[in-house]
């Protein structure tokens, strides 16, 4: 009997500690099921709102999220309820750690997407209508995204580039850009002349609201192989630095023509011989 | 007598745990099994109906992950047989992770292609039959499979490429497109008399339905060696920037041969000099 | 004599589990044994019939491949022995741990070139005859193995190409080839009796069995230094596309010849000038 | 009675043990959650002040760590809870650790760049104002963030660069810069005469005080194809060469001009041939 | 006395147990360190005499192996009966395990050398003697090796190349190859008249016991900016290409002589025009 | 009372093991701290002395160290602390573990700096003041770190390099460097002649002191398209080498305008054709 | 009593294992470390010897490495006492453990080099003196080393090489060269002819004690857009090939003088035009 009691005892006492886990195991499940659910929403809705994401894009990423979490929650659940009956879990545990990884390396550069995106908005490095060059692309931004940026290049073409690859980004929209042109004069022409003309020109351009800083004439940049060329430089309103270098280079060339200033084609010097 | 039950009693316990864990094991399978096998047969079901992926293919991916799920369970069943009966599961792990790994570390390019391709379709990056670059290919889409797209080059190639390659992809079918013609023009042309004969080209084009936003003269591009580069820029119907570009090309020349505009050689300068 | 038979009891009860573990061990021995190799071998043979291989390499790679199981499985076999007996397993575990990490380390492109072996079979990316551009290689498909595929270049030159690098295949014997002909025609040429000319050769090759789809003349496409370039484009049979384009050359010369338009050479305006 | 007690007395001491460690947990939890969030705060506050980094940069970034902070101690907290209970951790803690693996290796750039930009400051390899050439950048740095650095390049675009990337920097703010000229002269010249000329117009310079060594001629640079390349090199004040570089250039032409020494054009032998 | 007996008995026990686990660490060490030198001292011979590797370097290979071995045998001994003794394992194993990882990481090159070349020899992909190009060397095989393969370039240089290195090889000794000659003609030139003149000369060497499939002309290849470009091509026997494309050239250049056809010069059009 | 002892005693038991491990916990912190610090500063000192680091620098590094292992000095005794409560130490390890994986991968890029650093020092590869290229980088060594190696260029530029990217190091500035000059004669030249002439000027340098072996001449180096290149050979003291070549081409031109020996132009035969 | 007794007897047991651990500690600690520091430094003498290295750099290196093994036996040591005392060891080799594996990581490289310099010496692929290029250098080997080779490169510079980077190495000087020279002749010339006087220059040079394989002419290697190719080639002796292409080149000028071919300048056609 004593023996017996014992026997039972040890056994309740084992199904007393599983009842307690099992039991704990089903509450903890009870909390943390709707709780991560929750968490999960509020955070995408938060996000939505501040960053101007598409809600339809949003949605997706929600549903795709709340599927990951409920089968991630049930695995465990499952292999806890394994390790309170003290089946060995290792296996279990090895191979889901195996998949993990090999899937885990897969999204890896998931992750990396949406932590640069994460930085890329939060400190304002680029913003929708801007016009930018990173990762080897050029053009206006159309859409800032939790994974991916649109980008609309001069042509036409619509870029998706993963955000990751969004390392080191320079964005032409940020203060005054610079208008320079290069211009060459023959070895002949008398520099002073020529760098007058020039600021006669620049000088026209001062009062052209286009230009922040007016254009003037910096001097000799180099000595070409069949021109000496001099260079003018001016700071001019955002997204305008073409316009003006087009309209001082026209300017130029008619200042020239008055002032019979040659800009020289290429120049040899050919030297005869008897064969 | 008594020590003789207790050693008895002592078997008994361990035999009632082993007998309980063998049962456990062995409902645990007859769940698992056929469930994981309808979880991978329903999921294939669905991806292949919303993203019309031929049948042919997902029965060869169902018939290979059904084979992988059943190995995989069989493996964890055979080593947590082992663990019930305290056999030493250390080495049995060991050499099934090292194994794992390397087959792992193989399977992670296939895994990358996937989660890429996933959200290419999700972000509706690519359609079939819209014309892309990417990855250093350039051609119409002709598929985008679980793994791999087929892109058709111009040339009549088609190219197989894993998914996980296309980052950054240049979508030439989203919008209307740049047509931009250069055109040279002598350093002895007046300027302002050949852009209103491109402007004239331009306005006849201003009706042409390949066109959205008509053709207009922007300027002095460049200075040339032998030439002054003027540029015209219009906004064409997707994919008719080609056709366009063309006509206006044969427009412009034909135009500049009736204005007695010339389209220069390159020049030289020659100064002819005595041996 | 209480005491002892405690302790012989004790003892005897390891020797017990010991005795059974062991027993264990070998019945596991006894069957994982011939097991796995047959499944070694029959999986082989599957793959050799299914895919074309040369019997004799898989003969090798059989050999190989069981003689690794056979020593994992008396290397697992020996240390779980070790482990039976509460040797401590953690030093041998680690030793074999870090020597397998080095060899998986090494044989994972192995893995990595049978993976994509796999799918270049699976997708039918290339077949043996194909003419194929992949990784810097170009030329006929001679044999697609298990790790190495063969390709043959035109002058001659059998490249061994271990399957892994086999990323993104440029197959160009999957349906019909484009055929192209660029031509330039002088400054001073009409344009639209040249294009006349052009459509004439054009129109002769469209009953030309050759074309799937007739050429055609495109129009102006682009403003050389020297010449216009106008594009001829057209539709030919798979590997035809060579040949076809050789036909249109000679044609398009012979007819410019008898229409007297000139295919121009490189012009320079050369401008006199005294030292 | 006797054995109820022991049974009781057993589990009083389960409750008990778990009592303390649960009363321990709080302990901790209440100390740690508040210490953690101290330091995190005044950390930042130093770095702030001493490293002149905007405030609001600031505020996101501790609200960032404050949450990270406060999440991951709920989660320790939790699972030490389960811990405590004698749930088994191991599926938790792998999930976990498998996530944590996925998003450290997301966020690892963030701490390099975090770590470089520590360094950067800290060895003053860059300050506000200096220009810099790095990681294919140049230009004039304009802030030098925790995690990322900003450049304004000489064209007016604002380049935000990952502190990661600025490995290697070259710094053109720190001494005196070269001012370096080269120039050819015709192989007919005589060289002596040439490099006079050259020592007279660098003499000129000595007393300009944008030089801090006066330039001199360094001889036979090279032998051109037309020319024979002299060279002048000086130091200058920082900033000032190439303003230096113009003004020698400048010089040196109407130096030569007035000595009559032929800066060459590229010169060719035409040897005629009948045909 | 009675507990100074379960004292002595449990001293005696643990003894007993001690004394066990070290005769059979003994054992197994008697055992397996004459086992593994004969392996591996046998494995290496096989390989010597299958793969013709000189016996010299097999003999250093050898005895670094068995150092390696003895020391690696006597690690495990010796931390084994640490843990015999209960003293803990894990810094010792821990220590062990990072400098294993640091060695394995250096020694990985090696295994990777190895495996790759296991392959090379054992798809026959290379042979002393063949004329092969691959990882940017280009020649003869002097030797493959167990870890490196040697290559005699043309130039006489020797080269060592580690056989990881060795991916995707071009074997030129692999059947026929191909001789390829371009040929420009003058685009005055009659093309017929001219590819007969060349088909002369393709007849005359298809009777060359170099050619395999004797030349023939394909036609007009391209249009040069001063030349037609006609292309012949033929089989030959292996390593005779150069030798024949020689010949072929040089019987073209006598052909057109006699035939009066010119090989054109570029060509250039000058239009004179006065300053 | 006998259980209660019992019960008593346990407790007792476990308290008397808790304190004495708590009591060793504080001894081993009271040696650790002080001592750990004093090897840090003595460590730091050494350096400081042999290898001429400044002050400043080492006194910074000094306090983040010994920040950094008071830090984790005060975290290993809290978590030890946890575990003689029985506290469950998983979920804390793992925690740290993480966040320790994500800060040493961030790090690594330090360690490797200093261990470079260590051996450049050690092995003598660069010193304060040599001329040295590395890493794309080419100027005078102004300062050897600990972490970066600053190094002036020649056009003033102060580069900061990170000693993991000095791999392979060009010292300049170790032992005479070669003086080389190519020069160029014309086709009509008497090979001989110009070679006399040129080893005459040869003799003249072989007394200048910058030459450590005189230079002198090897011969014809190739056929240029215009020229026959000939090639001038000389061992200079160190840094001399450029001066010595100047020199050498001056006296060149000189002696060649002497023996009337011309420096040939580009030569281009011209074949006149009637259009 | 009896319970005292117990209690006493337990704590004695408890002390006794403890002393009986330490002492084995104590004992094991007293052999290994003259054992160790006694191999390292004879390993360090006989690779000394057998490899001819400096003696003061391998002082230092094993002064380095005797550091490194007592602060590592002392860790260990220290870890195995707080496991004695059953002190919690997770923390302190978790931390030991991230930074073993950070230095470890940074190690590597050294690690890397040490087994490629090994295999170096072992396939004794360089020799000091031999003329070598590799990793993008090219020189004289001066010295092998444990960690770095140093090769002069020809124009003086000493370059310290990491032997990691000694991947694929060409070495020059291990058998005959070959001397190549490339030869044009005018499109006008005839090809026999110029054939005889080139072989006829060839039969000089084949007693020439340089040469090996006296040179001989090839044939016709290609054609050139104003000349035609004609190839010698022939085998010298080691780092003779320059000398001997030298003399082959100023041999064949003068041949060709005597014999009236001419090697022709770049040709044009010209053709006027009237503008």
């Amino acid at each position: 009997m004593y023996l017996l009691f014992i026997q039972f005892n040890n056994y309740s006492h084992i199904i007393f500690t599983w009842a307690l886990q099992i039991l704990l195991l089903f509450i903890a499940y009870a909390i943390f099921n709707p709780l991560g659910k929750k968490l999960i929403t509020s955070a995408l809705k938060k996000s939505t709102k501040r960053q101007n994401i598409s809600e339809a894009r949003v949605l997706t990423l929600e549903k795709l999220l709340l599927n990951i979490y409920s089968y991630l929650l049930i695995f465990i659940f499952i292999v806890m309820l394994f390790g309170v009956f003290n089946l060995p879990l290792g296996p279990l545990l090895a191979s889901a750690g195996v998949l993990g990884l090999a899937v885990g390396f897969g999204a890896q550069g998931l992750v990396s997407d949406i932590v640069t995106g994460f930085f890329l908005l939060l400190e304002k490095q680029i913003e929708v209508g801007e016009y930018v060059s990173t990762a080897g692309y050029e053009g206006i931004i159309e859409e800032v995204g939790l994974r991916t940026t649109k980008l609309r290049s001069f042509d036409g073409t619509l870029n998706f580039i993963p955000n990751r690859q969004l390392e080191g980004v320079s964005n032409h929209s940020r203060g005054t850009m610079r208008a320079l042109v290069d211009i060459g004069i023959s070895y002949d022409e008398n520099i002073d002349h020529a760098m007058e003309v020039l600021q006669t020109v620049c000088t026209q351009f001062q009062t052209d609201e286009r230009f922040v800083d007016g254009p003037s004439v910096l001097g000799v940049q180099s000595f070409g192989s069949s021109d000496i060329v001099l260079r003018i430089i001016g700071q001019t309103q955002n997204m305008e630095q073409w316009s003006a270098e087009r309209s001082i280079r026209k300017a130029i060339k008619e200042a020239f023509d008055q002032a019979n200033i040659e800009i020289p084609f290429p120049h040899q010097v050919n030297i005869m011989k008897e064969n």
